[in-house]
């Protein structure tokens, strides 16, 4: 115990020499394992002083973020080609804006939630804080370059200082994945459009039974003037009518009386109207209610539903859309419709537990329980003006897909049911049948790849066939060509399909093209 | 203009809506502009005021960063789709890690570059960093995770508080776009196929002539003894040579004697070595060289670029690669070949300004200078081990391209050519051909889309024709569907070519099939 450290690290180098030779040189297991016996040994004497300074942390990634490995990125990767496929069917273009904004731009925009957007150390110069939504970034953008129309796409990582419930698909990173139309446009038209591509994404992802509930604003406002809320109590009133998603309508009731100082008639009121849902005859029954004719942003909200509803039909989501009076959302930037579309009973159960079982919705309380939104929006026509200098709107509407919430569902799903997707594209393995082939299976690879065939091989110059066989099967790659001295000499080489392990032998100029027509009869 | 704030907010929502009307009726233009001038008039009474309290800040992104519009979105999608579409060829899985990592895990691995480290603000909880490049994440994430083996590759932003100089591609907010082959493997074999995956990115991307520079840090380190330079000035050392590709010899001499305290006989010997370049016949030259013959760690080095010249041929790439003496490359942690892919003379001059001009490089001072890297990369076997409690570890060898780069150098192009790419895929615009058939248009857009047709319209009720047809003019989109009640009334819709103007009518059952013939045949 007396060797110093340096002498242990070069004892340790020359010990790991020793192994790698032994390897190369194929040498038995007994004998390579007991030298890699004796390099441990070593590397033990070592003990803390081997581990570098900086190395006294535990290693993990921060509070509320995750990697993502390969059999992640392939799921999410599979999500989000979907979900653009449906963005630009519609029309969508593409945009990015930078990670961290000057933190003015979000100073103001998201109430009482601002103190979970994540800030940059002040180290000279400008004050930056992490984007805590791509709503706001987009506005910006807008303003920033006076553009008046648009319908785009922005699919990236947002941040949120937030108590994380990660099983449940809540993380402090995640991704976001929005759609708007930004616009003057007649009424309704881009509001129905932002409902057909949710529906259009929960039916693509096939996460199963799903409802999209719609609400308006304005009709809230409307619905709470009827009621006897005083107007500068609204927002107030919403974001407690807002919790009806999560707690049952005795909490909320409660909120609204003892908190927020509403009198108890005018919550009851509010109580009789929020467990309503349906469709048109809904509408038409509130537009003959005597409470809410007689006031006009309640009409106008009802007027606008029954339009939306009208595009939704012809749209063929009659279905799958519910006018809901106890849907509002929590951001304060709506102005008209607003929408969640929400996975219905089992669809959600692996990723959020159920929250609303308890929940009266109407009559309709038999109905499996609704949980787990994936989706919401809405339209907001004056947060683009927060940003001009001269105020000057551009109103907008859009969509925001839960995909970090899609993912938990799926992947859960994937693991209850010991799916394995595959990491890789790997078309072919080029593989040899015995000693000192690497060459030959350089020229090969090289072949394969300028024909565009995606290719790959052991990175060692004497792999054993079986283990390369073995490689194949784990990563589900279907063909392999073996290389072999006898066939190389003829100009040969064999073509195995792993399956069904049948092996063809193929001229090597024909190689390239007769991997694609066996990939091509696959598939 | 005693009026109230709030009375001049009613007046402009009065004349707003007055002018909506206007416009939703098809009142002369005449007559609309002159409410709209009213209306103008009404918002300039506001002035300031009108500006919320929080818009007193300039509009603008942060420092050294900037938006991507739809027409950079689709450059940049084109050329990353390409990069992936090469690390799929190689087999590549994907692999992505949180934008932020807890400060420890960056501390100690970028030496005197850790001041351009964005910290994060200290809110309560852990103290965390923005990563500064995609490599540390990587051996985090393999020693966390106990990963031996992986071929990742890793697309996504890294920040750095670094002058920003964005006409030449240099962000403090940037891509990077790395593949990396982890494991124990023979010599070289991973190495070289990272040199050919940057030669097929290249290639693919067509920006021009290039050349991929290819050196050892162990044959670096050899020279260094070779020369008479004391090992513990190595780094040093290796960082002036690093700065030959932006300054000439005279200047990295003068920084090695007088700031680094080299003698000058010393700098004098790395200064005929550092002008060399060339293929294996400088490496046999190298071998037989009397100085470096005695030093293990040069020949070893030489040996390894033998090896790897040998790989590259077989991999068609010797008129690609340069072994060049001179490329030391900045970062610490690399531990044997290091390479760097560099545009040749023009393909570069929109990006970068020529830096090397003046540069001897051997007898070849006639060639175009070099400017630009675009790619770079090397072997780093102890990094891994870094990370890992008990020092374990994982030889990596890896490449970056520089995508911001190579965004650059096809924006100036395109800028040039005065080339505008298609922002939207949209096949099929639904166009009216008269008033009052919004409600065909959304059936028919329907058809289209559950027909999985990229397809759009005004989301004006009642737009005119000419504004349509200059809509997909403007948007290079193929096909137009003009709807009318002539047609409709025989089932009937007319199906037009944009480029061609020719018209066909088409039956509505048939559209979707027809849509779809046409857009093949016309690809």
């Amino acid at each position: 115990m007396s060797d110093t450290r340096d002498q242990i690290l070069e004892q340790i180098k020359v010990q790991g020499d020793l192994v790698r030779q032994l390897k190369a040189a194929k040498e038995s297991k007994e004998k390579i394992d007991e030298e890699v016996s004796r390099l441990l040994a070593l590397k033990a004497k070592l003990g803390g002083d081997a581990t570098p300074a900086n190395q006294k942390f535990t290693l993990k990634t921060p509070k509320g973020t995750r990697d993502y490995g390969p059999q992640q990125m392939t799921l999410r990767q599979g999500v989000l080609d979907k979900i653009v496929q449906v963005f630009k069917r519609h029309g969508g273009e593409a945009i990015d804006t930078p990670v961290f904004e000057l933190k003015e731009v979000l100073t103001g925009k998201y109430g009482e939630d601002s103190k979970l957007i994540y800030d940059l150390k002040d180290q000279g110069g400008e004050i930056l804080s992490m984007r805590y939504d791509l709503t706001v970034p987009l506005a910006r953008y807008l303003a920033m370059n006076k553009i008046s129309s648009i319908k785009r796409y922005h699919i990236a990582k947002v941040y949120r200082r937030d108590n994380p419930a990660m099983t449940k698909g809540r993380y402090r990173e995640f991704y976001q994945c929005d759609f708007d139309i930004a616009g003057t446009y007649d009424p309704m038209l881009a509001d129905a459009e932002c409902v057909k591509i949710v529906a259009e994404i929960l039916d693509t992802l096939d996460i199963g039974d799903y409802v999209i509930k719609l609400n308006h604003r304005q009709l809230l406002d409307g619905m709470f003037e009827a009621c006897g809320v005083p107007a500068d109590n609204f927002r107030a009133i919403c974001s407690a009518v807002d919790k009806l998603d999560k707690s049952p309508w005795e909490d909320v009731r409660k909120e609204m009386v003892e908190e927020k100082g509403l009198d108890e008639a005018a919550a009851d009121r509010i109580g009789e109207y929020v467990r309503l849902s349906g469709g048109t005859e809904l509408v038409e029954q509130l537009l003959a209610d005597a409470k809410l004719k007689a006031v006009p942003n309640a009409v106008k909200g009802l007027e606008g539903m029954q339009l939306l509803l009208k595009y939704c039909s012809i749209f063929g989501l009659e279905k799958r859309v519910s006018f809901d009076l106890s849907l509002a959302r929590g951001l304060d930037y709506y102005t008209g419709v607003i929408y969640e579309g929400v996975l219905k009973g089992e669809s959600a159960s692996v990723a959020t537990t159920p929250v609303k079982t308890s929940r009266q919705n109407g009559d309709q309380s038999n109905e499996p329980a609704t949980v787990g939104s994936v989706a919401g929006g809405g339209r907001y026509d004056n947060l683009v003006g927060m940003f001009d200098p001269r105020g000057k709107a551009v109103p907008c509407v859009g969509v925001s897909i839960g995909v970090e919430r899609i993912f938990s569902v799926l992947e859960a799903r994937a693991a209850a049911g010991g799916q394995k997707l595959r990491t890789s594209d790997v078309e072919a393995y080029v593989a040899s049948a015995h000693k000192g082939l690497h060459e030959q299976r350089l020229k090969v690879l090289n072949q394969l790849w300028d024909a565009g065939i995606k290719a790959e091989h052991s990175y060692k110059l004497n792999p054993k066939l079986l283990v390369q066989l073995q490689h194949c099967e784990e990563h589900q790659i279907p063909l392999v060509v073996v290389l072999g001295d006898a066939e190389l000499a003829q100009g040969l080489v064999k073509l195995r399909e792993v399956t069904t392990r049948q092996e063809t032998n193929v001229k090597l100029e024909d190689l390239s093209a007769e991997i694609r027509r066996r990939l091509h009869s696959a598939a």
